[in-house]
């Protein structure tokens, strides 16, 4: 297969991220026309190959796959507003991060403009663009994935399809990325601890990994919970968390730490158990979290 | 080297956990006393080769280390009191779970009767006792540890010593113990929203193990950042987090879940920009967990 039967690819935005994507295509040897707000930045593309659109019209039109990795979909928006009569019959694929809302937003405009959209996250760093273990993940005009999937598939090699809603691919992103800071903090607060006490951070490090380890390992149990409704599989109930609320006052005592981050996590296991949760796994905490209550 | 050379050991409670290390110490050719409470539990190892002891005291007094694995240091102080009198000169090291100020106490007790000192935690289920991989770690009279460290190995090949306070391993259960309901939290919540969606909750596992196994990645530079205090080597900074807080508000209206739990986390992040660290590693907001600060 000679280059040219590759599918042509533009690329919008050469920041960290798109540079990166755009040189994926390159290494792949695919037709590949580059545009950035600030030109200069292309240059490196275009000595390694790409062709330079001097607008984002001419990119648009460059190529039937329109790959846009900008700062959000505000931006995306901006940007391609001057290229808004081009995009009519092109697979428009937007890579930024943000908001299910945001998503939404972006695909009125793409389909109300003719394009056919899918929207997608990466989920790694720019390094890690074009390794088989790479995650992408996309949602939108399915039609544009299969056509396009192989060529897709060179940005990473674990590329999969979500469903027929643009705003997924957003929504999993939020889903995935709500554990950083709650887990972050359990961490901090184990430092705390110890670090109070004369020892290092470093020498927590070991255990909390095998702790996250063995978290990973039960997800598939728990999600199977979630999805059956059956809390009866997990040897780890409400009530054995609701009895260790008082670890947690212990926690603020020994390490000198605000615990006012655990209060309202003690409300929802007190909530769960009034529910009749006790003898239920863990994972029947998600029945509490689903029903809004007033917050203090 | 035959099984007459190898310590003598003890094993006080024949629970789930106390059978396994007695089992452990059995296959290794240790020569193994075993003790519970409700004897018939004894039967089996007895007839695997462990001798039985009738009381509590012929327990203690029958093996030179004596490995206590009771539900808490509570029961195991009520169990011990009839042997108050043989423990004098006995490396005494207890194996349940607790906090760091029963510890404490089980230690003040033990050594006001004479006793070496260990304490120690078993993080790991019974099956994996005696495996390579398997991790212990013991805090408290260093010269138990020394004396017994291979003997103390045939439980788990993970096996290391904190330090010399009695209390430290009750205190690193308890740090990393911390991060396991927010990280649930979290994956409830992802959960929460893509079921909403329609979709399994299975379709998030696979996307949040990468997740967290990034989280694992970070754990060294975090700790580091803590241990020397300069937070500018992480590239997820304080006013990135603080910039999410909008996102936790959409989570709330895409997944019609209680955010509720999110709010002092938000004001972690708040007051650790006033404090001025915005352009700080994530990692800076162990300053302002340390620092009490009046609950609402
Ligand atoms: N970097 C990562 O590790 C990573 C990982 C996963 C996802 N992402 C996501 O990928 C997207 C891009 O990230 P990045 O790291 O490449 O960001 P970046 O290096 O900051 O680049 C931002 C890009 O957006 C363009 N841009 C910003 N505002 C614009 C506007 N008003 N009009 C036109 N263009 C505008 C910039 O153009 P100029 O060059 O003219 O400023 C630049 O091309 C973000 O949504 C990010 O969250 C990044
Ligand atoms: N199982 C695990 O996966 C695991 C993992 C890590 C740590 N641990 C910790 O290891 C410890 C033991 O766990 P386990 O699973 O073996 O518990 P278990 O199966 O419930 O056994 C409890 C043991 O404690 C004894 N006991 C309870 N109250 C007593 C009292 N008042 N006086 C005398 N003996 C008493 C029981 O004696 P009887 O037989 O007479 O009731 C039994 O030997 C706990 O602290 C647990 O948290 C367990």
């Amino acid at each position: 297969m000679t280059g040219d039967t590759r599918t042509p690819v533009t690329i919008l935005g050469l920041g960290a991220m798109g540079t990166a994507l755009a040189q994926a295509y390159l290494d792949a040897g695919h037709p590949t026309t580059v545009w950035n707000r600030t030109a200069a930045k292309a240059a490196p593309l275009v000595a390694a190959g790409a062709h330079h659109a001097e607008n984002v019209e001419d990119a648009v039109a460059a190529s039937p796959l329109v790959i846009a990795c900008l700062l959000s979909y505000e931006t995306t928006l901006a940007a391609l507003g001057p290229a808004a009569g081009a995009v009519s019959g092109r697979a428009l694929v937007t890579l930024n991060s943000g908001t299910p809302s945001g998503a939404r937003e972006m695909a009125a405009w793409a389909t109300g403009h003719g394009a056919r959209f899918l929207d997608g996250a990466i989920k790694n760093v720019p390094t890690a663009v074009g390794l088989p273990d790479t995650v992408l993940y996309y949602s939108g005009d399915r039609s544009v994935f299969d056509e396009h999937e192989t060529t897709l598939r060179v940005m990473g090699g674990d590329t999969s399809y979500l469903g027929a809603d643009a705003d997924l691919a957003a929504l999993y992103e939020m889903a995935v990325g709500g554990t950083l800071l709650p887990a972050l903090l359990g961490f901090f607060q184990g430092a705390a601890l110890v670090t109070r006490r004369g020892l290092p951070a470093t020498s927590l490090v070991r255990y909390t990994a095998k702790w996250l380890e063995m978290i990973i390992s039960v997800l598939p149990v728990i999600a199977e919970e979630i999805d059956t409704g059956d809390y009866t599989r997990l040897p780890s109930s409400v009530g054995l968390f609701h009895e260790g609320i008082a670890y947690d006052h212990e926690i603020g005592v020994e390490g000198d730490v605000d615990i006012a981050w655990h209060l309202p996590m003690h409300d929802l296991l007190r909530r769960a158990v009034e529910a009749g949760h006790r003898d239920h796994s863990i994972a029947a905490l998600i029945e509490v979290l689903r029903k809004p209550h007033e917050t203090a």
